[in-house]
This record gives structure tokens, C-alpha cells and sequence, in this order.
């Protein structure tokens, strides 16, 4: 049974989800001994394989479509889900031992037919039907009062917690707002009190006007290396317009975005190799009212999170980090790869 | 040059130090192919070998010692710092750019002359000796104004990021105090104002009354798998009396410390095997006047943080965690690993 629980201490909610240590892992040696055509047929995202995934939820096919695949884009179930969909949300309130049910909806998203490939390998339209995705699961998320925030997600290798090579994101609809995106929240709306602006929107003007943090932009979209940068190489996209949440992006912004997603990872690939790497989606909680809103401001943003060191005692003590890459050098380098 | 950032927008403290990416790992295929003492022989951290890291800063030596070795735990300042004794801890302020310094101090504390030996394996009198040698550092740091909090932590095995195999701990020095201790002193203090008690003195009660979170206790100590554990088989170590700080710890209760770390450890061990893991201190920060320490509370511990699983987008997303082993069940499996 999931449960949702509090250290009281930290403040912190945790997802204690023991039937989800049950599921499969295809990296162990396997890699190593099959090639990729082979991997594709035991795998459980790939076309004609779609009976071994819970039943699909969502996806986009297009008739008129050339290749030989009848879905491009496929969301169904976690099979080892760490939300239980049928649970229950009440909160038992205690002053040491605060708990919530486990219910929430943790979905997958099988962004290709295609196996073996990197998501910036794909051609612009198509990384905008993963995004169109990612906001069709949003959208379909509202309809539910007690789902507080949808985290929208990719792992990218082994070392970032991927447990299937094929392309995908994960979606994670949960009852409370996670711990970093309420702290940016409270930060946010704290600047927009005092200083009358959001930061976000101050933060690209000033890197704009610094230069050496930024590594790319488009009409849309502006990605940096952030000035604090946690892990070498991290890399936010933000919309330049003032936007809370990433359900605002118009048909428009939705191409620029694939356009610069594409570019900003190809430059990362192009740097760093094959990269581990997570990419998450900070976005504005899931609000009704328009008194909900008027609490808080937020600017949404993506943020790619390379894995190229190991976070040890230090970090993971303080919840503060070491960088050994400074983000002006990192800047550098990926503007040499932005084509 | 080693700088120390905040990034506004999430209210972080990262140590920006490119020099640190310099040290050398002695992992990658070396371990399957030398033995112990071979390896021992290139190890800086072995005797015979002092010369190899740079000047001691403190050791602890017994001129009737009947082993072969001078010295038993032995300290000097990290080769490959994440922070700069020399530096500057002047401070930038800015809305956007928040900077200090990168002044602090990085040192390695070697445990034990032993080249290949698990922490829980040494006799209590030697655990002793390690755990007495934090105080001293500790108090060292305390003739340092600008020194705000000391980090002292350990990483067992590669995946948590050791880089040496020889059973070494470290001391950070920062000018700063880690976000997560700042929130637990945040929330301790709330927590005291609201019902005039310390949280983790009620905790202790209460897990002693539930009894199914507790994994050991000795007359000084308590072990608990917390109710909200982020990490399977997370486990703490807490002092039964309220100590705010770890230097607040009598010469008995050392003792009394050792030997229930040692008999944590060594149940954990016999639980997971050779498992990676983290153990940090969390200790109050570093005050000089009674106004300053008036304006808070806390209570000490030791966090184990085991790495069995990899956090992927949702936990390096969020800061919030799954945990796929319920700290029941972790606490029921340690239990019966108690001698």
C-alpha cells in the first residue's frame, strides 16, 4: 500500500512505495550482448508490444502517417507505479507523524515508436507532439480536485535512473506541491512583494544584458546556464514572456520550444557525449480559483539536470552542492555547439 | 578560484570550485585488478605514505601503542578542496547574483591506519578515537568568526562517492549553514514556540512508545528508521538527551555513541552486505553569543543515508523522494541484525 508521509523535521513528504521495487530492469549486461534491434523486441514501450503495458490512456496517430507505426506519441500506466490511483487522498493530521494516502496517477509516455534513439535526434514535429502530450495530461489532470501538482519528467541512462532504454517521460500527478517547486513559488512571490517584478523575468534581462551565461535563444525562449548552477552543466529553458504555468504556452510557442529543446541538447550531446541526464518541468501547482492564483506568481521553465558527478555526504547532508564546472565555462562550450 | 553562489530563485548555496574536478578516482577496473596491500601501497591515506597529502592539521598517536603504525586517526587539509582557506568570505550582495567567497575549510580525516577495513569493524575504542577527533575539529573551527556551521560527513564505497577506498570521513567548514539543517533548525524552533518542546525529544518518546520504527538503543543513544524516511533503510542516530550540538556530548556518552554506530552498522552491513552509504552529522551551527544561541533550537543526530536505489527526474526534480522499503519493515530487518 503507497502512503505519503512527512518527516516533520525536514518538512519534506515522501512517497513510501514498496510494490514499486518490483519492476524490471533492462540495463544490467544486457546492453551489452543484444543489439538494438534485438532489445526492441522484449520491449515493452515498442510497437507491437503495447498488450505488455497497462491499457493506454492517450496518444497521438496520425492516419496520413508514412511510416509504418500507428501511434507517434503513447501514454499508459506506470506498470510499477508509485501513486496508487485508486487510493485514497485523506490526510492524517499529527504533529509527528503526518501522513496522506496514497492516491495520485504516475503515467508513462512513450515519446517514439522508435527504440533506440535520442530525443534531440528527432525531428522538431515530433518533439512537439511530446510536448502537445505532456499538456493534453496536464490539462486531463485538472478535472481531479485533489491533485495538487503534475511533475512531467525524463531520465536519460542508467546513471539518471532510467530503467528502460526506449524514449520516455514519466508524469507523476500528486496530492501535494514538491518541495523545490513550493520553495521557487514562496521565492517568487516574496521578490514580486517587494520588488513589484518577477525575478524570472528580472533574471533574463540580466543575463541578457550579462551575455555570458546564456547559450542560446530563439523567438519563444532563452536557455542558460543558471549564475548558482547545482550540477555541472545544468541548463534552464525559460519562456521570455511572463508565464506561470506551461498549460499558457500558445500553438506557437509549443514549435519554439521543440525548436529550442532540440538545439539545447544536441549542444549538450555535442559536448559531453552520450550524457546521462534528468530534464524536469517546474510549473505553476494546479489552481481553480481565481483567489488560488492571486496568492502566488511563478514563471514556468524546464530544466536539465546532467548527471556527471556523484553527489556524496556533502550534498546530500545540506541539501546545498559542489559544482566543479563553473556555468560562465559551461556557457562557453555549449555556445561553440549551438549550430 | 572557488566562489560560493546562491541561486535566487530556490534559495541554494553552491560552491562553485572548478579546481575540486582535479582529484583522482582510484575506482575505474583497479579494485578487480589489485589486491588490498598492492593497492595499499599507492593509497595516500596509508602509513608510510603521510607525504603524499598535504601537511596534518591533528592526529591522535599513543607513544605505547603495541601496532606497528604512528599514528591512529590522523587529519590534514582535503588535496583537491571545494573550498579555499585563503580565500575571501566577503560577501556580494546582489537581487539576482548573491555571492560570497569560497573561504572555508575541506579536510580528510583518515579513521584508521587499516587500508581495507568497514568503519563497523574497527573495536569500539578505535570508533571512539574518530568520533573524538570530529570534536576536536569542531572546536578547532569555533576560533574562526567567519566559520558558520561544520559539515562532517563519510562516504562508503564508489556510489557514494568515495574516491579512495581507505576508511576516510570529511570536515567541511562553510561560511554558510546547509539549507537542510537551516530548515530543520527553522522547523525545530517553530515547533518549540508552538508547544514548548523539542520535536526530536517527542520523537523519541513517541517512537519509543510505538516501538516498530525503533532498530536499537543503548543508555546514551536511540537508532530509528524515521517515520518519513526518503531513503530505504535511512536510519538515525539520536542522543536521548536534549543536546543541541554534538560538542554537548560528554566523554561517557562518546563511548556510549561508538558502540551503537558500531552496532548499527554492522546490522546494516548484515542486512544489505557491502552496501554505499552516507553519514552525515547534523549539528547546530557554530555560535559564539548567548543571543545568537537564544534564538533557536535544535538536537543533534547522525543520519545514515544508504544509496541502494537512484534518485531519477522526480527526486532530483522536486526534493521530495519514493521509498520503495517501508521504515517498518527496514527497522523489523535491522531488529533481528542485533546482536
Amino acid at each position: 500500500m503507497v502512503e505519503i508521509r512527512k518527516e516533520v523535521t525536514k518538512g519534506i513528504w515522501t512517497i513510501i512505495a514498496p510494490t514499486r521495487g518490483e519492476r524490471p530492469f533492462d540495463y544490467t549486461g544486457k546492453s551489452e550482448n543484444k543489439d538494438a534491434r534485438e532489445e526492441s523486441r522484449d520491449c515493452p514501450f515498442c510497437p507491437g508490444n503495447e498488450e505488455d503495458t497497462p491499457s493506454e490512456v492517450y496518444s497521438i496517430r496520425d492516419e496520413n502517417s508514412q511510416t509504418e507505426f500507428s501511434w507517434q506519441v503513447r501514454v499508459f500506466p506506470n506498470k510499477f507505479p508509485a501513486l496508487d490511483k485508486e487510493g485514497t487522498s485523506s490526510v492524517i493530521e499529527s504533529d509527528l507523524f503526518k501522513t496522506m494516502g496514497g492516491f495520485g496517477f504516475h503515467e508513462v509516455v512513450a515519446e517514439t515508436p522508435l527504440h533506440d534513439v535520442r530525443l534531440e535526434d528527432l525531428p522538431v514535429e515530433d518533439i512537439k507532439l511530446i510536448i502537445q502530450t505532456y499538456l493534453e495530461r496536464l490539462s486531463a489532470f485538472s478535472e481531479h480536485p485533489e491533485i495538487k501538482y503534475v511533475s512531467i519528467f525524463r531520465n536519460q541512462g542508467e546513471r539518471a535512473g532510467a530503467s528502460l532504454t526506449h524514449p520516455h517521460s514519466q508524469i507523476m500527478a500528486t496530492t501535494f506541491v514538491p518541495n523545490l517547486v513550493r520553495t521557487e513559488i514562496e521565492r517568487t512571490s516574496s521578490f514580486h512583494r517587494a520588488k513589484g517584478s518577477c525575478i524570472f523575468c528580472d533574471l533574463i534581462e540580466a543575463e541578457k544584458r550579462e551575455g555570458k551565461r546564456i547559450i542560446s535563444e530563439n523567438e519563444g525562449f532563452v536557455t542558460i546556464s543558471p549564475f548558482g548552477a547545482r550540477f555541472p552543466y545544468e541548463t534552464h529553458l525559460l519562456p521570455k514572456k511572463h508565464q506561470m504555468g506551461f498549460q499558457e504556452i500558445t500553438e506557437e510557442e509549443t514549435s519554439l520550444l521543440a525548436d529550442e529543446l532540440k538545439k539545447t541538447l544536441t549542444a549538450l550531446t555535442g559536448e559531453l557525449g552520450d550524457f546521462p541526464y534528468n530534464l524536469v518541468i517546474h510549473t505553476s501547482p494546479q489552481t481553480r480559483t481565481e483567489s488560488e492564483t492571486e496568492e502566488y506568481t511563478y514563471h514556468w521553465h524546464i530544466e536539465i539536470l546532467p548527471r556527471l558527478t556523484i553527489p556524496a555526504g556533502f550534498e546530500r547532508g545540506s541539501e546545498n552542492f559542489i559544482n566543479i564546472v563553473s556555468p560562465e565555462d559551461a556557457a562557453e562550450a555549449l555556445r561553440g555547439k549551438i549550430d
